[in-house]
């Protein structure tokens, strides 16, 4: 007598474990941009088992609420995905002098934030708040591929709420909002000729010196919105032009980055440019506006004076922009430093993960 | 009763027919570098038919020469391969408001010059001087490959001359020399980082704006050498770098091309500069000196008095600095506007082809 094959069983994750188990338990199912799959078959399964949470799916974004009817929601989000794996998965424990660390692809960017967010579903008998958590696919990759974006798309109404927090690494502090970003090409013309006879033609290269000055000479400046102080950045991140050895090239072309305070729109931030570069061939190939950073509502006050710090800006851009966009002020607030995210050594020192669940406690009771 | 199968018949020349017909005839035999098996053959083919000269193969460079005791020896030089072919071969006669063309690849670089140098093998009984012609292959490929160089390594005797004329297409003026080209890269450097906190980071491409500022400002010189005005020229030939559209980059490239007097050396060229460029961090790709014209000397003063025009400067770089290198000294002299090289629509007028043959007879009886 033969049995039927069956799948391999999805690992079952513990919630009420302590965050940094948890942390580990999450870096050891791999969940590489687009094979999520496995791992939010895991979460799904360990809410339905551990939580009465009203479980919902779209794709292998799963989403868990509560309905309490409070007269606020907060929306608790991470991304379960991760860069591609570099030898670093399953996760290991490293000792240093600054302590312990969980050593792992997706330590810091974001499974420990994921880990607070979970096992803040076990830890609120009686929350302040109605609470709606949401993880969810493909962070990492194309925008048009964010799985936070697909749900706000398909269901927006599940991501309502009076405030966001993005579970991305801060180091344990409140960084709010975040830099717009847009990137434009520029583009000098010349006219072609043999570089033997350069003087029949006209060197697009040359004129693009001119770009670089206006680049090398902007002084990029520091915006305060809502309090916080927001660095903006001006920046080639590309440059390209040539034919062949001996041609007098017609065309160069510079790419620009432009990360831009929140308090610019979209338009704002193009007009700018526009201006800085009044004459030149421009073409916007990307614009992503920022979010602010939403402290002066009462619940974000209340949850940054449960963190016990002073608010940060964010520089980078992050989905805390996407849930701007559909009108919810949003955070970001999770443990570990943003500047391993990516790195093959990523890791998350252990004793810096309850603290974000002990805070996030304090605030909810 | 069957035959064994036959090559094609390599097409007859007919060396005594008129240069234009002669020209006709070698375009109409396709010889793109590394393929001008067929052309070599008809040209040794016919020179040993037509004429009692000395006849020597080096793989298709086909050489041809008199031993007639003359105190002065000159070298007749000509490529017999062409870029490729577009849809321009069997060559087609064209009229216009400006006369008759021969429009076919080749036609103008250099099949006219070639023609005028076989047809001289049948026009001179009693030649002032000694004379050898060089019809050689691969001159529009990589330099290593050039036929005009291999013949110069394995039977640099084959070369040896008091003046070289190389058949480039001249309009029917005496071009000096050539100028000396050389190329480099000059590469700036930086520090990554995440374009969002680009303080971090130092930015490679902003600082390119300090190599192209030099380009820009850079004037060229105009160096006489020998009665004739060389133009010099620098200029950026591609410019390259960057990591991602959220990076800082740490590198960018300027691949510059010089066009130096051949006044100067390659040892001068460089040094001048290293010393424009004076703390980048340069490195030299390519070096190829100049020729100067050589027309102090009396053979190149007769021969320029036989064409009967003012001699000119040759800007592009040549085969002539092959000879220069031999201590030839070496002119260009040929029918046909230089511009038109490479062109689809190349083309010779075909009036301008017999005078440049009357004023080798000239000069040589």
């Amino acid at each position: 007598m033969t049995s039927a094959p069956t799948a391999p069983a999805t690992p079952a994750l513990d919630l009420s474990a302590d965050p940094a188990e948890l942390t580990r338990a999450l870096c050891d199912i791999p969940s590489v941009s687009g094979d999520e799959h496995a791992l939010a078959d895991a979460v799904e399964a360990a809410l339905h088992a551990q939580t009465d949470l009203e479980v919902l799916r779209d794709g292998d974004a799963v989403i868990a609420r509560t309905h309490l009817g409070r007269s606020r929601r907060v929306v608790l989000a991470g991304h379960l995905d991760t860069v591609p794996i570099r030898d670093n998965v399953p996760a290991r424990l490293v000792d240093d002098a600054d302590g312990r660390w969980l050593v792992a692809r997706g330590a810091v960017d974001m499974k420990a934030g994921d880990a607070v967010f979970l096992a803040l579903t076990t830890r609120l008998p009686r929350p302040a708040a109605d609470v709606t958590w949401v993880f969810y696919d493909q962070e990492e990759v194309a925008a048009e591929r964010n799985g936070l974006g697909r749900v706000a798309r398909n269901h927006p109404d599940w991501l309502a709420g009076d405030l966001a927090i993005l579970g991305e690494p801060t180091d344990g502090r409140v960084e709010g909002g975040c830099n717009g970003t847009c990137r434009f090409l520029v583009t000098t013309h010349g006219r072609r000729a043999h570089s033997a006879r350069a003087w029949v033609g006209d060197n697009a290269i040359h004129h693009a010196a001119d770009v670089l000055d206006v680049l090398r000479d902007f002084r990029p400046e520091t915006i305060t919105v809502d309090g916080l102080a927001y660095r903006e950045g001006l920046n080639a991140v590309g440059i390209s032009g040539g034919v062949a050895g001996n041609v007098i090239p017609d065309e160069c072309t510079v790419h620009v980055n432009y990360r831009f305070a929140p308090s610019r729109s979209a338009a704002e931030a193009e007009q700018h440019m526009r201006a800085l570069f009044a004459g030149f061939d421009m073409r916007f190939v990307d614009m992503s506006p920022g979010a602010r950073p939403g402290l002066d509502a009462p619940v974000a006050r209340e949850f940054v004076a449960a963190v016990g710090t002073d608010p940060l800006p964010k520089y980078g851009w992050t989905d805390v922009a996407r849930f701007s966009a559909l009108g919810v002020p949003a955070l970001n607030y999770g443990p570990g430093d943003a500047l391993l995210a990516h790195a093959d050594d990523e890791r998350v020192r252990v004793d810096t993960i309850a603290p974000c669940l002990d805070a996030l406690v304090t605030w909810l009771s």
